[in-house]
């Protein structure tokens, strides 16, 4: 009995290690050096133990070449401590910097702050099937690495410049909402995004330009975006220009950031920390 | 008995769900709907059974206030097919660009090519006791928030440029070995690096300067770098203008990517894959 629990603990750690990515069951069974169908027996156990303890789904593809997929739960304990620890460390003044800047780049670099969030906003956009995760560089890109890794989904990456790593690319310029300057972004024409449905995850949105212009330049390669999230937008200007953004956070422009009402819904936060 | 083997199946998920961060007794007790007596057995059981199957180690911190923290041992099969497939990618005359450049961006960004290298690179540069990971923007970042997930420490980004969204920066310039021109890179002053030991990761190296620009201008801020981590280094110039750097993948300049001596010696790959 002994035996089958230290099986059943160790196939729970193989199963859940990859969320999103595939196990071949032959490899489950020589790495626990046991039969297929002891294998499947304790399969069908922490299956059903997973989903009883509402930690995730199991996907099970039977037959020869067969495998599993684990799609885990929003750990929504961890997401709520995210959410209270990005307003509580963004409403402090001194994140203000003079120029009415929000500093939050030390967050979104720290992996145990910014991968909460993403799951968070993974969770909303999964049912969109896209095929992309496109963000422009800089501060974007750790969220939409954290939200790709939640949907299995590489990254496509927008540049603010023309590299000459990336062989030809297409430009496009644009009025940024909060600099009020000509900004500029490009995408390698080899980019593997072309005539695909994508989700925009960016840092921050004020008027939403640069999603805006994001979207214009994916639809020159025939992509086109099927939602937008975003960490935090501002309460104004309210419409943005891109429609459908969801923002984790809500950020009234001055000392107060709380969560999205859908954040807060979701995650059964109070609703005095909660914004529109 | 069958309760006993739920409970396990559920315990051992959520103690390996968030490798490096901390989770408490107190948390767990509540979440399976057990007494800490029994949590204690419990967890007694699914340490013995992962340490035993090589897949990691449960830390336990008793009392009250107590709490777990998971370590997972590198998962040596995905790593080997991640490097495997890093080594075809790349060695496909189509990524060299005209200007002698390879083309790697598609795959930088995708977390399930990147993560695996950034866990390898990970279990190397653990004893060095750092308190961040730095990386300059933007094609390190992937590798650097890989890194720094599996070390439980945040990225420090240094920018290409002066942001006004981080306040007061120092910068550096200084002549890129790869392209014969002169960079820039800056850091913000109010960065938590200051003192600190850091390791720097980045994708690519060549020369080596921009890693020994990173450490110069780290070292302004009283930081010292105490390690350094790339994905693909070329095989000349060696040596490199910093010492002790650990690559991943050795280029020889033309058509042929490998695994470097370490990597192959860790993974237990056929020597005719490995570079010097």
């Amino acid at each position: 009995m002994r035996e089958r629990e230290r099986r059943l603990i160790a196939l729970t750690r193989l199963v859940t290690a990859r969320p999103g990515a595939d196990e071949a069951l032959s490899f489950l069974a020589a790495r626990l050096k046991v039969a297929k169908s002891t294998l499947s027996e304790d399969l069908a156990e922490v299956k059903d133990a997973l989903h009883e303890a509402e930690l995730g789904v199991v996907e099970t593809q039977v037959g020869p070449g067969g495998g599993i997929r684990f799609h885990p739960t929003l750990d929504e304990k961890t997401a709520r401590a995210a959410v209270r620890g990005w307003c509580e460390a963004l409403s402090d003044v001194r994140r203000l910097t003079g120029d009415g800047f929000l500093y939050m780049t030390d967050l979104l670099f720290d992996p145990h702050a910014v991968d909460p969030l993403g799951a968070v906003l993974a969770e909303r956009l999964e049912g969109r099937e896209a095929k992309f995760v496109v963000t422009v560089e800089t501060k974007g890109i750790p969220l939409a690495l954290a939200v790709a890794r939640e949907l299995s989904l590489p990254v496509v990456l927008l540049r603010r410049d023309n590299r000459l790593s990336e062989g030809p690319s297409l430009s496009i310029n644009y009025l940024s909402g909060s600099s009020h300057r000509i900004q500029s972004m490009s995408i390698a024409q080899r980019s593997p995004v072309r005539g695909a449905p994508v989700v925009f995850v960016d840092d921050f949105m004020k008027a939403g330009g640069t999603a805006r212009a994001a979207a214009d330049l994916l639809s020159e390669l025939g992509a086109r975006v099927v939602g937008v999230g975003v960490l935090v937008a501002t309460r104004k200007p309210d419409p943005k220009l891109i429609d459908g953004i969801l923002s984790a956070l809500t950020w009234d422009g001055e000392g107060s950031i709380a969560p999205t009402a859908w954040v807060a819904e979701r995650l059964g936060l109070e609703m005095p920390m909660t914004a529109k």
